[in-house]
């Protein structure tokens, strides 16, 4: 069942011990709303924990209190939850193994994304938000909850990382004023925005100085591609997250409208991530190898030597690319 | 003297036909607070005119209209300006030689420089704004003039600039504030980030591989040293704008807390630009070799050969980190 936002803080102020779960792979906006929401509620005098499938990536533990990568805690007796609440939790496909078993028990699920399945009792879903954090920050208003510094940091932590710093199009006027609240209650934005957006692993640096190696120009340089291969992962011992920041290598260098990063895949196969500017539908594109995404942003997988992949991929673009000029 | 921005929009408003002066090496927010004054002078029927010494960068141009790097034309007898207003800035060394025979005949100043030296005949500064821009908002306001999309570009843009997309610690709650306002009159706020912060040229992703080449770490990976050559620059062919973010290089990488760039100059010696975290102070390690800046960003130029350059500044740098830990 929809319901409103008043109607959403009034469940959250009615219980007394809540049990906030986040998604998989956990980024800093289902962290930063799970424990905005927690400490919220602990002030309130309320018992409140946050949980998640996997552990917290260590640029987190700022504000979650939970080091050396441990598992967040499951409930054990000691802790029996009144209320269940999912933080920007669009399926119970992304709850991840650990909490499956919440699958068909949560009570309330507060999120932003259009994708919502609406699998909670009750649901409330803003798909105009930046990130859950900036319903979040709305939420506790209508609570009447303190925003401490450490829940403005929570709450600021989402809205930068799921706006990429207000750069994405999903910044809006209402983003950037929740931010100017954030930071007058005591955010701190520059040491969050330096571990977010300023700080590089030595791993990821390695690898993007090979991938960087392996570039490849076509169409004018209007394409740009680059292969990640498995070697180039255990040489320079990157992980999931140093890629992410890779793959939008390509199509950040000036003039190039379609950027693919082909990584190698160590079951086999390659996984292609592709980016465009205006011009390009990277999710047609992707479509037509039997992937999907957005418009900007899409992917697929395929199979073959990495010559045969860079061929059909530059035989696909290269039709996109003409359609367009 | 000193006026306030009521008395500014007077003056802006008192007069026909206007000449604005923007500093040397322009940035996005000598531009866009320069055209953004322009554009909004023109629109209320007076003549305006933006100039500057240096060619206008070519990622600028979306909102100059000077194209193919042209020099701003200065005006001719056809331009009799009855007030001249400099736009952010702060001394009148960095008119650049076209501009310096309007040293001593400035009317106005807007600018946002704590160390705005007061040339003009009428200053206005609030060193609490993060850009110009962000004064110029205001201003426009109190000048009862329209902010179309295209005077929002550019005051996002400057704004955008200075504050390294709200990361940056100038960013205060009202430029979050300001930023909303733009955004809500039509700033074209995706396409500017793309092209201000995740565009590179071809020509500087080649020197961050050359420099990264030569990247080494010192007092347990807590310092990183690039030197930049000559050679590299002129095999990547590379400019100064390629350079700036080539030096955020060493600090952005994970646990380092000083990091250093080395550049050759081709005059000789080496120019040096240091980045540092919370512990040190980069304008105090900067002093001791005759150079100064920020607490955060700093430099100095040093003599010898880059081996004796870049021992004297690891002497230094040990001191300061051993004083800290």
């Amino acid at each position: 069942m929809k319901i409103d936002l008043k109607e959403a803080a009034e469940r959250l102020l009615s219980r007394d011990h809540i049990l906030i779960l986040t998604h998989k792979n956990p980024d800093g906006d289902t962290l930063g709303s799970g424990y905005a929401l927690c400490y919220a509620l602990q002030a309130l005098g309320k018992e409140a924990r946050v949980v998640c499938s996997d552990p917290v990536p260590r640029k987190y533990w700022y504000f979650t209190d939970h080091s050396a990568g441990k598992q967040l805690i499951l409930p054990d007796d000691t802790f029996q939850p009144d209320l269940i609440v999912a933080s920007d939790i669009a399926d119970t496909q992304l709850f991840g193994t650990a909490l499956e078993p919440f699958a068909d028990r949560v009570d309330l699920c507060v999120d932003h994304h259009k994708s919502n399945v609406y699998y909670a009792r009750e649901t409330y879903v803003d798909d105009t938000a930046s990130a859950t954090c900036e319903i979040v920050y709305d939420l506790l208003q209508l609570m009447g909850a303190q925003i401490t510094p450490k829940i403005a940091d929570c709450l600021y932590t989402g809205i930068a990382t799921d706006t990429g710093c207000f750069k994405f199009s999903n910044t809006t006027g209402k983003t950037h004023v929740t931010a100017a609240h954030l930071i007058d209650l005591g955010a701190d934005y520059v040491a969050i925005n330096r571990v977010m957006f300023d700080t590089k692993s030595r791993e990821r640096i390695l690898l993007e100085q090979m991938a960087l190696n392996s570039i490849e120009f076509a169409f004018d340089n209007r394409c740009a591609i680059i292969l990640v291969s498995q070697q180039m992962m255990q040489t320079s011992g990157a992980d999931e997250s140093d890629l992410d920041g890779v793959s939008a290598l390509p199509r950040q260098i000036e003039g190039v409208e379609v950027g693919i990063t082909i990584r190698e895949r160590a079951e086999g196969g390659y996984k292609v991530s592709m980016r465009t500017t205006e011009k390009v539908d990277a999710s047609v594109l992707c479509q037509s190898f039997g992937g999907g995404g957005h418009a900007r942003a899409a992917g697929c997988t395929l199979e073959g030597t990495p010559k045969e992949v860079v061929t059909a991929l530059l035989k696909a673009t290269g039709r996109a690319l003409e359609a367009c000029s």
